[in-house]
């Protein structure tokens, strides 16, 4: 390998680029290495077996200038693990169900925004809530998304959909009608309007808060790539509403990921002769989400968890000082030397059992909990790296 | 106390009138003193304070003979513990209840029945379940109600409801659709028809089931027999399906006595945005039903829990051999010398703490298992009386 390395922010346009994500191998290099060496290498092609099977076809492109002021052509930017505004606590959960033996999981190696600059995605995604949905939602559906996003807005949460037609268009046109922030994220580049019917929606969307895409600019949709977008919705969010979803539907993708990386998922029950409820009665049956039926329920439930873990932007804290009640009595339900599972902890701790099964990935991201082959056991905790200081344990700054 | 004792039918159907039901004491009496011997006590003012407290008002009406021909004129009966068609099965929860400590839970002295006397309320309440909800249901409810009611009365599950205008309605009107069996409860005599605009549905349902009250003939309704009679459809169902109510609904307060009982609670969901399904989506956001949304699933989650603990009639028989899988996995997670919660009986068994909950009462009253200070113990059995053998530990034959 010969010639100056690229800059960060170089390398990480090259980086989305060069490999279709997720990309966990591509990732773990990328942490390895540093984000500009691993650039260099990449594309000089010496690279391990496993990170040339996922990019050896996109190599030789080399154009991040080009992807960069296309981008700026729309009024977008490269936002980076090594800036400030990169939602580092929100993507950890990729590094957590990792460990967890979750293969796909995989975080994005940038993420193209358009919006405001002074409005950084890290900040947008604090206090945020998921709406999604089917396309082909009913009018009960879409009332529903429009006014729970009107009141979550209101209340002070970002809506974060994906700006597909039915409920995450009437999510986003209610959170834009509240006065709020709402953020879309896209399973193709943030130059491309899609769906083509929401053009004018994505400027509205871009002018109060982010549009998002780990994909380059011209990145057309793909089937595939909605699935990957869902991950990142529900990664994004503090928990995910469902709010009309057939069974096997996008939404429920989407939910299923919310719930692998400890987001508290919620559904909105209705007729049980609409096809397009059937997903979240589903959902409920299987007691994988909660009951909502009004925006009160929806802030009472995602605010009580997670939110108050969020670590302050230049400030390492004490992990347990940020915890909100409810966390502290997990993390107190646990044991040092002896492994609980969450049904233990659970009648311990007197906390409903999906809440622990939520609150415990975030005490593990926190370092307050470690996952055995005995159950979950305590940890004394570690200051946790402020925003400030870039990346999470594995992607490094260089 | 002097002169012969009346006969069991006149003893039963003059105590079904002394005093105004629930009346614990009275039960307890009875169960003490056997029918006759109580009802020749009361007459004659012989009784304890307790029993005096509930009876004086009207111990001096006897008229026994005049109820037995009232019934008769509009073809009903009176059914007894002492005969086999009681299903002491079902009643004998009151007495679980009781022991827990739940101070109105007291089983009827005598039930006034219309309907065909060779199909007995045992044998049509053996595979029930029971639709309630709101009289002022909407259209949605009225249709689900009769969909559900029609594919469970095909199933073979006679619909047990209170015959009020709504959700009851429809479901006996569904059930006879299905040329299925129904059951109404009332809360005034079976001689009454109430609502009068059922007067025609009522005569449907004696003709196909039966019309069931524990008030004598003449019986007028009150607010207080309505939630009284509640308990009645609560206890004789295997479960209780709640369609459509509001917030403090009548139907919730039969679900909540299903609960007491150890019976399966579900709720329908409906639309977030109608105030009848408003009770329906509190019970399943506090955990206190189950979400049903199809015949199927009202099937199989009444279908997996008490029916299967049933005994036979005429066959004593070891009570472990009648439990269902789910049951014989919560009584050996059980443990003979110390006590479990049911949270830790749900963790040993791997069951749902809310079936579990539904299962160990049963299991009490199969003699299966006790309550005690510090929890639920396993019993090892014993053999209980078939329903040739008449009634319960407290109500013995004379």
């Amino acid at each position: 390998m010969t010639g100056a390395l690229p800059s960060v922010e170089l390398a990480r346009a090259y980086l989305s680029r060069v490999a279709e994500p997720p990309a966990p191998a591509l990732v773990a290099f990328v942490a390895l290495h540093g984000p500009q060496r691993a650039a260099a290498l990449i594309r000089s092609g010496e690279v391990p077996a496993e990170v040339a099977k996922v990019t050896t076809a996109r190599a030789e492109i080399w154009r991040p200038d080009a992807d960069l002021r296309a981008a700026a052509a729309v009024g977008a930017r490269l936002v980076t693990p090594e800036d400030d505004g990169w939602p580092a606590w929100r993507l950890l959960s990729f590094t957590a169900a990792a460990i967890r033996g979750r293969a796909d999981a995989a975080e994005p190696v940038a993420l193209w925004v358009r919006g405001d600059p002074d409005l950084d995605v890290a900040e947008l995604t604090e206090q945020s809530v998921a709406i999604v949905g089917a396309r082909a939602a009913t009018g009960y559906g879409e009332h529903v998304s429009a006014d729970f996003a009107h009141g979550l807005a209101r209340r002070g949460f970002t809506v974060i959909s994906g700006a597909a037609y039915g409920i995450d268009g009437a999510a986003h046109g209610g959170a834009l009608a509240a006065g709020g922030r709402t953020v879309a994220v896209l399973g193709c580049g943030v130059d491309i309007p899609y769906p083509a019917g929401h053009a004018r929606l994505l400027d509205r969307i871009a002018a109060a808060g982010a549009v998002v895409s780990e994909y380059p600019p011209g990145t057309r949709v793909g089937r595939h790539r909605f699935l990957v977008r869902n991950r990142l919705i529900a990664a994004l969010a503090e928990g995910t509403v469902v709010v009309e979803a057939g069974l096997r539907s996008g939404a429920s993708n989407t939910a299923a990921t919310a719930r692998t990386l400890g987001r508290m998922v919620l559904a909105v029950p209705g007729p049980v002769t609409s096809a397009m409820s059937a997903g979240c009665h589903a959902m409920l049956r299987e007691g994988e989400a909660q009951v909502v039926t009004s925006v009160a329920e929806v802030a009472e439930s995602i605010g009580r968890i997670g939110g108050d873990l969020t670590v302050e932007a230049d400030a390492p804290v004490r992990p347990t000082d940020s915890l909100d009640p409810r966390s502290l009595r997990v993390h107190q339900a646990l044991h040092e030397r002896t492994g609980s599972s969450p049904e233990q902890v659970s009648m311990e701790a007197g906390i409903p059992l999906g809440q622990v099964r939520a609150v415990l990935p975030m005490l593990e991201i926190a370092g307050l909990a470690q996952r055995g082959d005995t159950g979950w056991r305590r940890r004394s905790g570690r200051s946790v790296p402020s925003q400030a200081e870039g990346g999470g344990p594995i992607t490094p700054t260089t």
